[in-house]
């Protein structure tokens, strides 16, 4: 299925954009940015509860935010992208 | 239905952090901001086909990037905020 992560991370310290860096890195390790605090992740629900505890482990509760949108299975048509930085297909044929 | 429109905009001119102004403002009159660049919107196909409209005309397309996701009329179950900062029910009753 699709999870969509989005986060917001307070940066105003350093210790904030080091966890701002650990919840990219974590992020990138399942899905594919998409905008600056939003990934797209396609991943089985063992996976995405791994995910959330990961995340879980470095952000900061009383000062990050983190959403995770469900998309299911069958969610190309869900989403639409306009203007720049296009996504590629998660589930396509790699091209080379 | 809910559908989630998640921006970046190119705020590295001021004609840029014009056009961020302008989309947080046409966002901010159909939905909730629940994240910094990420709005959620309970509109029905012609209120999100206004709001597409509305966006594409503020927009640059070569350096600004919008995203659509739709999540149906049964999201309750399907969003999940964890930290800072959680998003009111934007269909509950209103308590004074």
């Amino acid at each position: 299925m699709l999870v969509l992560v989005t986060y917001d991370v307070n940066t105003t310290s350093n210790t904030g954009q080091r966890r701002l860096r650990q919840v990219s890195k974590i992020c990138q390790n399942v899905g594919q940015r998409v905008q600056n605090s939003v990934f797209e992740c396609v991943v089985d629900a063992a996976q995405l509860a791994q995910l959330k505890l990961k995340l879980l482990e470095v952000i900061d509760v009383h000062q990050d935010s983190l959403r995770f949108y469900q998309l299911g299975n069958n969610y190309k048509n869900k989403v639409e992208h306009v203007g720049a930085k296009a996504s590629i297909d998660l589930e396509g044929p790699l091209i080379l």
